[in-house]
This record gives C-alpha cells, structure tokens and sequence, in this order.
C-alpha cells in the first residue's frame, strides 16, 4: 500500500508526485523522491523496481521479507535492512523496515511494523536546513527512529531482570524465577539478533569507504552506530547476567533444598529417639522392674520428652530447625 | 554416472554434446560446458580430469568425497565443495556436492545426495539472459540450491526445540527433555559443519579480490552469503538456546527433587508423630491411669488424629504436601 | 553551572576570561581555553555551542548524559566521553565526564561527579613546562584523573572477593556467599562497562592516526591506555574467579549436603535397629521363652545398646557421622 | 642415529652419499640432499649444523625437543617443527619431527616416532615428476604424512565418544562415563596440542608471502592446511560435545536420584502408614471394643494391607514406584 | 642499589665505570653501557633518568611498580616490563623487572626479585660474539632469563594438577579436590597474568616494523616468544581442565550422593519390613490364633528375617547396598 510520494529538493517539499511520475523526477537535478510503501503486493514492488530501476535481488529480499539486518552496495545504490522490535504489552513484536536508497531517492517499505514512520517524514520536513543534506539523511532520520525504539525494550528487558533478581534470594520463588529467566534470555535473543548484524553493517555508513551521497551525513550513521552499542552492550549484560543468575538460582535451590534435608534429619532423630524408647517400655518382658512402679510412666514421659527437648534445642542451636 | 552434458552459447544450449567432445568445446569463446556426474567412479573422473585439464589434487579430493566445504583456486580454476543437508523424515541426510568450474566449464559431482540439481539447470535454461553470465552464474545457481535446502532443516530443527521448550517446565518430562536437547544439539552441529566453512570460503567471491570470471556475479554470491548467514545466526541461537535449556532442565530437575523431599519430609513427620504416640501408650506400664479411662481411647485416637491433622494443614499452608 | 573559564598561552594562565569572550581569546594563536561546566542547564550548554562552535550531534549527547564512554572526531575537535566510578562506602557512584576538545578549547562538563577535578586545573597550572603542550595535555590530565579513581574500585573490588574467598570453604556460609559473589559480579560489570569502551576508543589517541593537536602528547595517552589495561586485566581476573567461585561454591553445598545425608542415613540406621528389636519383644506370642527369663530385660537392652553402639562405632570410623 | 642421506637431481636420486659430502652436494645447482636422523646424538647435530650451516637456536630447538609445532624462518631456510600422534592400543603416543629445509636440503630429525618415514621416501622415489619440485615436495610430504596418521586418532576419539553416548541415558553408567569423557577430554587436548600451533603457522606456506623454494608447491601446502583444518574441525566438535555430554551427564545423574528419592518416599509412607495402625491396636487402652471382636485381627489385616495396597497403587500410577 | 655498572664495546667488557660517568660512555660509537639496579631508591632512579634522559612516564612507571609486563617504546629508547615468578616452596613469588633500553645502554631495575641476574651478565660476557650484537641482545638475555623460569612454575602446576586428577574419582576425596582445584586456578591465574601480555607485547621486537637496534637480534625474540606461547599454551590447557575437572568434581559428589541415598533407601525398607510386622504381632486383639501357637514365635521371626534377608539380597543385586 502506497503511504505517500513525494519530491523534494534542496530542503524542500516540491510536489506529491504520483507513482508514474517517480521516474521523470530522478532524473532532475539536486532533487530526490522519498516513497514510503506499507506491506506491497508483488505488483507494487515491481512497478517501484522499474521506476526506480532496483536490482531484482534486492527487490526479491523485500517481496519475501525476513531478512537479517543488512546493508548492501549495488552499484550507486544501497539496499537497507532494519527490523523492529516494539513493545506491545510486554511482548515483544518483531517488523521489518527495508529501505532503497540512492542519491536521488529513498524508497521505505515496511512490513508488521505498528507504529509508522510518518513522523520522521514531518520532522524532516520541519528541518530544511538538515534535509537539505538530500536522501541521506532521510536514510539516517529512518535507521535514528528504528534504533530509538530499541531503546523502552532494552529498559523493559533491564526492568524485567531487575524485579526477577529482587526475588532470586527468596525461598520458594526459584521455579517461577527460572521460567522467567529462560523467557527473558529468549527476549534478550531476539533484540540480539535485530541489533547485532545491524552493528556489523553499518561500518559501512560512516569512517571509511562510504558510498558518495552519503559522505556528508557520516557524523550522523557514527551516531547510530553509537546508540547501536550503547544497546549492544545493554543486551550483552543482559545475556551474562541471566546466565550467572540462573547458576545462582541452581545454588539456591540446592541451599535451600539442603536445608529441607537438615530439618528431615532432625525431626527423624527427634521423633526416631521417642518412638524407640517407647518400644523398649513396651517389650513383653516379665521382669522390667521399672513397670511396676507407681512413678515409672510420668519418668519415661518426662525422661521421653526431655531428650527430645534436648534434641530439639540442640538441632536449634546448629542452626538445623 | 553421467547425468548430462551439454555446451552453452550466449545463454543458449548450443547441444548435448558427448564426453569426447568436451575438450573441442571448451576452446569455443564465449561457449561453457556444464557437465554433471552423480557417484561417478574413478575411471570417469579421470577422463573427466584430462577432457578439463583438472588438478590432481582436486580430483583426489573429489574421488575421496568427506571434505569440508572449501573454495580452492587452482590457476584460473576454482574447485568448489558443498555439503547438502537433507530432511529424510526427521533424520538429516548429508551429502556433498563437488564443484570444478573456471570459465569455460562447469563440472558437478554429487555424492549421497538424494535430491537431483536437474531443476537449476532447468530453470537456467529458462532464464537465457541469467545463463547469458556464464560458468559463473551455474555455480551461483548451483550453490543457492544447495544453500536454500538448509532453510527446512533449520526449520526443523526450530520447531524440535519450541517444542521441546513447551514441555521444558512441565514435571516429569525432563529425563525425556535431556535426550531429545542432546540430540538437537548433535544435529545442529552437524548442520554448522556444513555451514560454517562455507561461510568463511564464500566471501572469496564477492567484495575484494575475486576471480576474474566471478566478477559479474558477485552480487548473488553476496546473496548466498547472506543467506549463509541468517542461516548461521539461527544456528547459533539455537545452540546458545540449547545451552541454556540444559541448565534450566537441570534446575527443573533439583526444584522438583527438593519438592520431593519437602512432601517426604512432611508425611515422615505424621507418621513419625502418630507412631510415637501410639508407642507411648503401647507400653507396660501397670500404673497408666489413662489406660483404665473408658474414654481413652477414643481421646487418644482423636489426640493422634487431631495432631497429626493439624501438621497435614500446617504443611499444606506452607507449601511442602 | 559554570565553574571557571579561563585562557592559557604557553603554559601560563592569562586571565580568567568571561563567557562571552571565549570566541575572541580562541582566534589568538599559541593560545586556548579551557571551561569546566557542572550540571549546565540546556542554555548553557546552547552558549558554549556558539562560543566554541561545537557540533550538535556531540552537544545533544551532552545535553543527555547516559553515554558510553567514546572519542568521536568531529573535524578538527574532538568529543571525549569517560565515565567515572566513585566509592560511596562500598556503594558505587557512577558519573560521566564529557569533554569537547579542539587545538584551542577545552570545555569539560561533569555530571554526577561527586570529586571535582579542580585538583586537575591546580597541577596543571604548577607544571607550565607540561601545560605548555596545550588542550590535548588538559585532555590527558583529565583522563588520567577519571583512570586514576578506577584504581581504589578495583582494589575494592578485589579486597571483597578475597573476604569471599576465605569463607567459600567454611561450612554453612554459602547462602551469604553466593549472595555476596552475585552483587560482586554486577559491581564488576558497571566497572567494565565504564572501562572497556574507553579502552577500544584511547587507541584513537596514541600509534596510528592521531588527531594533529594530540600528536606531542601521544606517549601520556598510552599511559592512560596501560592504565585502563591493568584494570581491565583486573576485572577480567575477578569475573573469571566469580565465575569459578559461584561454581565451587555449588560444589560445597552440594558437599556438606551428601555429608547431611551420611549422617541422616547413620542415624536412621541406629534407631531403626533400635526400635526393630523393641518391636520383636513387644510381640504377643505365648512361647517367647525369653520374656520369661529373669535376665531377659537388661540382656535384651544391652543387646540393643550394643548392636547400635557398634554401628555408631563403624560409621563413626567410615566418616559417616 | 642416521637413516639415510642421498642427493636428488630433477626428482631422481643421485646417489647415498656420506655425511661429510653434504656440503659439496648442496653447492651443486638443481640438487637437493635429504637427510634423515633418528632420536640423534648431540655430535651428531653439531655435524649436521655445520654441513648445512644451519642456526644455532633452530639445532637447540631439535636437540631439546618438546616444542610446538611452529615454522620458523631462518633466512632462506625454513625450520619446521611438527608434532606425531600414534595410536598405541587405545593410547596415544606423542613424538616430534623436525624439518630444516632449504631450497638445496631437507634435514629431518625424529624423536620418540614409532613408526618412521621410509615409506614416504620410498613413494617420493617412486614420482620423479613430483620429486622434481624439490625440498619443498619433500617438506611436503613429510608433513602430509604426520597429519594424515591423524585422522584415525580423530576416528578413535570419536568411536569412543559415541560409545559413550551410547550409554548415556542408560542408568547406573554415569559414574563410568563421566571418567571415559574426563580422560576423552584430555585426549582430545593432546590432539589438539599437535594440530592448533601448526594450523596457525602453515598459512606461511601457502597464500600470501611464501618463501621463494615453496612457491611451486603451495597448493599442496594448501591441501595439508585442508586436512587440518578438518581434524581440527572433528577436534572442537568432540570437545564441545565432551562438554554438553558432561552437563547432561549430571542431569542424567540427578533426575535418576531423584527417582530414587521418590521411590524412598513411596514405600516410607507405605511401611510409615502399616506401622502406624499396628501401633494402635497394639496400644494397651482396657476399652477397646474391636480387639475383643473375632473377626477384629483379619478386619485389621485386611484395613492395613489394603490400605497399603491402595498407596502403592496411587504410587504406581503417578509413577513414583 | 646499584648492583653493576659497566661498559662493554664489541662484545668485551670495557671497564666497571662509575655512575657519573655514564653520560660520557653513551657517547662512544659502538659502546654501550649496562646498569643492574636492585629496588632502587627514588634518587637513584632520579639520578639514571638524567644520565640516560630517560622519559618521565617510564622512570615514574618503574618508581611504582606493580606494572603489567610492556614493550613501549620513547623515541629510539624501549622501555620493557617484565614479571618474574619465582618458586618458593610451593608458593609463587611475583616480582618485577623493569628494562630501560636503547643502541647505547640498557639499565634494569629488579623488585622483589629473590635470585638475581648476575648469571645472566657472566654468560654474556664469556660468549663475546653474542654479546657484540650489542645491547639488544642483553635485552633478551634478560627476558629469556624470566621466562625460563616459568617453566618450572609451569610444570609445579602441572604436577599439582596431575595429582588432583589421580584423586578425582576417589569416594570421599571431593572436599579437599574442590578446595584444590580452586588454588590451582588462582595460581595458574597469577602465571599467566605474567605472560599474555608479554606474549601480545613481544611481536614488536621481531617480525614486522622492529626497532632499528633489535633488527640483528629478531630471531631470538623470536625464540622467546616461542617459549612465551608454550608457556601461554600449557597455562591454557591447564586452565581448561580445571574447569572441567570441576565439573567432574561435582558430578562425583552427586553420583557419590546418589548411592548414599539408595543405600539409606534400601536399609529403610528393610527395617521398615521389619517393624511393621513386628507392629502386626504386637497387637492386642484377643483372638489372633497365630499367637498361642508354640511355633508361633520361631515361626514369626524367621518369617521376619527371612523377608529381610530376601530384600537384602534383591537390594545387593540391584546394586543399591
């Protein structure tokens, strides 16, 4: 579905300009076309693929979509692959934006992204001086929104790992605390490998060899590429944290789980100690002397309960009950 | 076993030619000979290394076959293995497919590979301004095959471990969870053995020096590079998945083991109660007035049952039966 | 808020200028100024933009803190980020330093800096032969003021896990270890993150391609460079060790836990003995020849008491109990 | 111990000639010398040093042996250092080859080689056409002939590994298999230890800079660098599942005890609940009115037994018992 | 304190000279000076710096100590930290060497060095034609020096190691393994803490763009860099198998545990038999006709221990006792 086309040149809106028109308007000088397209038919792309002149394989990467974050050179042109994590509730909902950019033109195509890119194009819009730096940086104001929304996942991922550490030295709440940390690192997976490769690419942008028209906006992909690693880094601790918490989470298991252990041996011995002497003052024998006598019962009850008492203080003392 | 071969022109099949004639064919400008060969037997490959002019030791290593997948250059020859990954039910087939092209020829040996390439040549035959790239078109055409089989694979291999992680909190399943992690993991390292080489190798054909006749293909062995990728990454998350899956089976196993010894711990503590006190008035004693009551016994059996109650609700409000 | 702003010429102060003529004492050659900001309000950060010309990508990451630590170039100035680490008793207090430097300006802007770096300006000030060197000195001595607080954290840092370590082997302390070896290993993480960027991002600063005003100073800036690897060799060394201690820590609870068990299994053995021959001459049968005996009761108690005496005994001497 | 010592013209033998005219022949254009020592003297070296002028730290290398593998130039010539690894039973075997190499002689040193290189001078013989290239097939060839009595070390390591997967998830054959994966690991290190270093110094012989005697044979250095890069290959596969086999070995351990715990519970609470009732009616209350009662004894037998019987049926089907 | 202080020129000890007299042998084409300072005061170190004009960043380095082992080099001057560790029983000493190096000079400075170097200095002097390569090569006298005595270092572990290893799956063993283990670790860490850097730091001193007085001298580097990754390598696999010897470790106290557990289970049940039918014939109900027979008692017992015996023996073949 088309979302808007138009011309700009040196900064400035020219003309909503229909599709046919796209390619009388490459060819004018100092001027750029900027297409948003939202989940295309085949038929859209293809009709985008000859007006603009894409390579087919590129076109055939965003017709199929899921790709890995990418960014590839053909000829003068780029072909850009971003994807998109949003929140929505505390799921995490994966998109794609992939962007064909050239000197004269940028053309975005997003797919299962919620939250559109119009702002960015206000934005630009509302900054001729900045715009004026041509397609560019229309291609840097749409990879900045892309990565800014990366950054309320990793503050939830970081939130959600706060609250679980809170709980991991709580007895009894180790069951739920693992499913939540293996839940989490599936997260953690996931924002990796949307910022991972995009990282890798984006070298490409900025510091060395850099395709021409994008010369004057290196400043601005290095700043990407820095947010990029803040987030990297961020996911990284993420990533070791959950592993040393789910060792941490075994330990107290077992902690706790030898601490069950010590409270059954205890009472055992306490209760083991009772049920033997009662045994013995049960025997059948003929001669038991203290049977007979009038204060035998109470001195076995007191005697019975005294060494578990003692028992019992003593296990307390140990630190066993 | 020879499969087919057969000279092209310009795109064109020229015409099925015979093993004899491959050596007149190749001097042809312009014109590249596509043989393919399927278990051949060392007679055939050594007419094959005459009629081509192939390296000993790329024919030693096609006749031998269990290579990692390389890229080697031989002169302006390149020797090219791949190995293939089939699904033959829920098991994985490897196979390899053994490459010798340069300019004016392309020769493919498969072994242990179930499904044919008879398709791609098929397909290049339909696509005459493709096939129009030469020899090198064929090996990308070749390689993208063997590359797009490994996509079900890790498919399978996905869909494996979602399932195994929908039964991973579930009790009672994880001594059949560790066999089947076990087992996904061994498969997934047999599917990064075909791949990782081959990613390492490919980036000989596209980006810096590259073979004179690859250069006007080296934008789709970009594209198996990638796809190479995104495959690799999938691999690797599945791995690190698998890793943590352990741990957290592990920790699964103790949880419910210490949930184990708490219901042990509590049932040994009512029992242990109300055998004791049975024992207490089961001893000899002549002068135990309680005995003598005739509401004793029922007092007493409403004691022991009363105790050992109050423990049951006790125990049930903490968690342990 | 400003904390000073003055202008310096061959190592030698020349006055404490006004904000407004920054841009004049700038144009002098031979000559620099250097401003020290704390906590600017977004007005002042907008006028030293103007006076110095800073580029706005760099100021609005001032404006927002929570940077990684970075040297990014922005023609011929450069924009530093250090992060600093201070111990609040043995609580970590994390700030951040940005520094904007160019031939002639320095303009430092600390936030949540508890320690200022007034102490850095005094030195300075004292050694005019080393001032002379001009802003990239400045820039040294206020990194070296940031490495050198990283000094005392990680001696903390090590002086804890040490505390640790003495009591990893002492029963009984494990709950609390593992507790104190989580909490230490998120303290080293905050260390790192503040570390390791400023140690990929320093090499910008001394061997390759360094900035022109930076070239007589290279050798002070592999010093900070040998510092930031000392420490960063340091916590490496403690997050291996967490890593190893976390895991014999596992280890020993799950030691003294099979010793608990000896011991509940020893006892279990002796008064279930114990109560088995109890039970025997508690039967009810008519013939039991030794109930009648005379010497039937004290034999049968020293029967008993033996057996579990002798048992107490061979356990004692396997290490049971 | 000298083996042989003969000069090769144009990949044909000369003659055997003595030690003392090594140093004529090495002058003769076009022909080579191969020497071959065995577990040498140290007079012998100092000969040798001098006939063939070789470095003083390379003949001390040799003479102390137990080095790594390594490449090592030394001017024009070449000192190679590899490391063997024979089967000896089901142990294996360590020794060292080392290889001084020029254009104009091969010196090859053994030590602690069961099985010698005849049989590679005897092939090499029998090839003129490959001889003819010089030292460096012979280098070569040497060293093919080190790395190819790899592979059935890497096939044993990996028999033994399957069997012990085989026996995995078999109960009661943990305690053996964690020792057969302990000493698996430790083999595997071995390996390792012999393929790694001369992974990494092989690349000196083939691709970039290569000495000027080895230029006509770098694709065979290249095809040698092949196959260990597939040992090394098998190598890290077998340890990181030497890893994962460990882990699920525990796991296996665990879930096994914790049946066993389970089972523990089961018949306590089933002997617990016997115990019990016959404590009640073995209580000694004068108002028991079932004790009088015929058909009390059998009633309480049946209540008991069936009682019992009932827990080890909810046991049995919860799986517990 | 100044340990030696002399000239040496072509190899031949020129004469002992005095300290103020440096500056003027520094001079001498051809001649180079060799200071040996042992845990110099400040003023000593003060009074070299001006005799050599020694850069301050390096004095100030070797005034603190507790360096990590560096190559830097000041203008055509190196200044080389190296770190000794020497046995001391089996304790590991570390201590400091610091080399000030150039054409015309080398000073080292020793702290908390026990055995000295004076061996290193009579060598050089009775092997002149070294010693002419000039000052470079008492640079690597020196290192090659500290590093052979790492060897012994490394094979203390190695031994200690072993002897773990000869213990691991020995019952009862694992506390003291454990505690070990651990030690094992912290000092493989203190070794190796020596030498990685030193290994990363030494490729300046042969290969690539060396020093213009280390030129002649690259092979021995060379050589102890060699010795370097030996060392680096045994540290390496020494640390990988005490990581899993851990592991091992813990998975032996849990199979230890394991049997532990089925033993207290096996002798629950039996005693648990045994009580229970003791409990049966101790009941009170009046018409239990098993209980007048005279054969009743014998009858009972063997019954009892009969039943006992049979579950002893299933137990000892199932292998739980």
């Amino acid at each position: 579905m088309l979302i808007n086309c138009v011309a700009y040149q040196e900064g400035k809106k020219l003309a909503d300009i229909s599709v046919e028109a796209i390619s009388d308007y490459i060819e004018i000088p100092e001027c750029f076309v900027w297409v948003a397209l939202r989940e295309p038919e085949s038929a859209e792309l293809a009709v985008m693929q000859e007006e603009f002149g894409l390579h087919e394989l590129a076109v055939e990467d965003a017709r199929r979509g899921q790709q890995r974050p990418k960014i590839e050179e053909y000829g003068d042109s780029l072909f850009v692959v971003v994807r998109t994590v949003e929140l929505d509730g505390d799921q995490m909902h994966e998109g794609e934006l992939d962007i064909f950019v050239a000197a004269n033109y940028v053309l975005s195509v997003r797919n299962d992204v919620k939250l559109g890119f119009l702002g960015v194009r206000a934005r630009a819009e509302h900054e001729p001086h900045l715009l004026a730096m041509g397609s560019s940086f229309v291609l840097y104001a749409l990879m900045d929104a892309v990565v800014d929304r990366y950054f309320p996942v990793v503050a939830m991922l970081e939130a959600e790992l706060e609250e679980i550490e809170d709980r991991i030295f709580i007895k009894g709440s180790q069951r739920d605390n693992i499913e939540r940390l293996y839940e989490l690192k599936r997260k953690a997976l996931v924002l990796r490998h949307a910022v991972a490769p995009l990282l890798d690419a984006i070298g490409k942008l900025h510091g060395g060899r850099v395709p021409l028209f994008c010369v004057g906006t290196q400043e601005y992909f290095r700043d990407v590429n820095d947010h990029l690693q803040r987030i990297n880094a961020s996911i990284d601790t993420i990533r070791e944290t959950i592993g040393t918490a789910i060792q941490v989470n075994l330990s107290m298991v077992t902690i706790d789980e030898g601490e069950v252990n010590k409270r059954l041996a205890a009472w055992a011995a306490i209760f083991g100690v009772f049920t033997a002497f009662a045994g013995v003052w049960g025997m059948n024998f003929e001669f038991m002397p203290e049977l007979k006598s009038h204060w035998g019962y109470p001195a076995a009850l007191a005697f019975m309960f005294g060494l578990c008492g003692y028992l019992y203080y003593r296990f307390r003392k140990s630190g066993w009950l």
